[in-house]
């Protein structure tokens, strides 16, 4: 059992995991071990304080040495499901189940929407995570949407499993060609199946039936990763705690809303770091 | 009239002047062009991201140079009253008078609580600004509560003028002998008066009369600053945005509450920057 378990890699999750480390609790990491994405492709960065005028890569790699500095170790792997337990959550990732006492989701924003059908068949047909479902669609068809390049190895391991495999990447050039993976470029209009995933409807009218549809997104909506959790339009809803609705479970940087900036970010994670260690102290460990 | 006058040169207003200067607005910052005195005596600083791990000399110089390198000016008074003038503020700074369409408080924390009688006799013979008030008690006796050796040239230009003085310093050890300066260590337990100031009580019991009775403190408390503010316990109160009870007055860092970090108060700064950017675009300029 973790003291916190903090989703995301980025400045928000950086900084809060810095506070947390120093203050000696027992957390675990979830993220790209490279760090965010959005802040490495910053061309320059000017009014973040103590850095001076820095591009994103250069920030980006004082990042990572900082969180190396205090032996501050990274788990890459993708968390798909959160539940919680009452006094504790349960996380799943990549087919690990971990616990912690407390959650920081500081997972970014999610660009793209989900499907029309997606949310209400997930678990029924869709699914985030190649490698915990892959096993389930063993000689059968399959649609994948890929959100980036680098979850390109998990559809080359769908495409070992499945006997054919739709694929609908998200970016090009896409470096899949293999003889069972047909390139859609149509746009998916619908997840489409009752009780489960049966086909699915692209923008060009066309029905693919499909046994099973993965989504391989840089993260989750927050909603679908953790049920329940209160939204305030695409954000997730915090008070000044960072806290949010649910007790436990904190949230921080652009996840929470505007500004989409770095020194926001970073001041929202010392925030929830902070309330963290108030909840810890108060509540008392149960399990 | 300026967009916006930021109060205090702290992390937080740091913060702030960066991201309005960046977005070309026109602004005036009022503050220790030293930066802040609370990061300069931090020992060790680790977990602000971006710097690894610095002494806060290190962190406060980069501050400085990162604001000379934005060509970002400040101005090293101190604004002793705020007034809001419905449309923009008219703030008062030692002896002069500013204009702002709006106000950004980043004055950290008050680490002195006022005196009691203090509040009450403000302007009756209380007063914050050697400058401004000095002349009124040429050959007068007064008494000086000086909160920090930096404030002894301040307490000089007053026993230039005044024929006695009774000083009170919060610190040792004073740096002033003068034959007119008599050096109180009986702590100030009351400031006297019913119209005007007339004596100061001490914790001895004795009674000092005098003319009038100057304060000099690194800060002042926020609701003496600015008059109809909204507090919380001793913080400023905001919202999400940063925004106080009054339109156009923001506040971030320290003075809106704990935790008190160097993290917490860039994140408010940058917050407010961008709540301050949407009011001056929504608020026509009407003067």
């Amino acid at each position: 059992m973790f003291d916190t378990a903090i989703i995301g890699t980025g400045p928000a999750g950086l900084s809060a995991a810095l506070t947390l480390k120093m203050r000696g609790k027992d957390l675990i990491w979830f993220g790209s071990d490279q760090f965010s994405g959005k802040v490495e492709k910053s061309e320059k960065i000017g009014n973040y304080p103590g850095v001076g005028m820095v591009t994103g890569q250069e920030l980006n790699e004082r990042f990572r040495q900082q969180a190396a500095e205090l032996d501050l170790k990274v788990t890459d792997r993708m968390v798909t499901n959160i539940t919680d337990m009452g006094s504790y959550f349960m996380l799943l990732a990549d087919n690990e189940v971990y616990e912690a006492r407390s959650v920081l989701l500081s997972t970014g924003v999610v660009a793209s929407k989900t499907f029309p059908g997606e949310e209400a068949l997930l678990g029924r047909g869709v699914s985030y995570c190649a490698t915990c479902d892959g096993m389930f669609y063993k000689g059968k068809t399959i649609a994948v949407f890929c959100g980036a390049a680098r979850y390109e190895h998990e559809v080359n391991y769908l495409a070992d499993l499945a006997s054919k495999v739709y694929l609908m990447p998200a970016y090009r050039p896409c470096g899949i060609s293999r003889d069972n993976v047909e390139l859609i470029t149509s746009p998916i209009k619908e997840v489409m199946g009752t009780t489960r995933v049966t086909a699915l409807r692209l923008g060009s009218g066309e029905e693919l039936p499909v046994d099973g549809f993965f989504c391989l997104r840089g993260a989750i909506a927050p909603a679908t990763l953790l049920p329940g959790l209160k939204l305030n339009g695409p954000h997730i809803e915090t008070d000044r705690q960072q806290a949010t609705n649910i007790a436990g479970c904190f949230a921080a940087g652009d996840c929470t809303g505007t500004p989409y900036q770095i020194a926001k970010a970073v001041g929202e994670g010392n925030i929830a770091a902070h309330a963290i260690l108030d909840y810890l102290a108060e509540t008392p460990d149960t399990k």
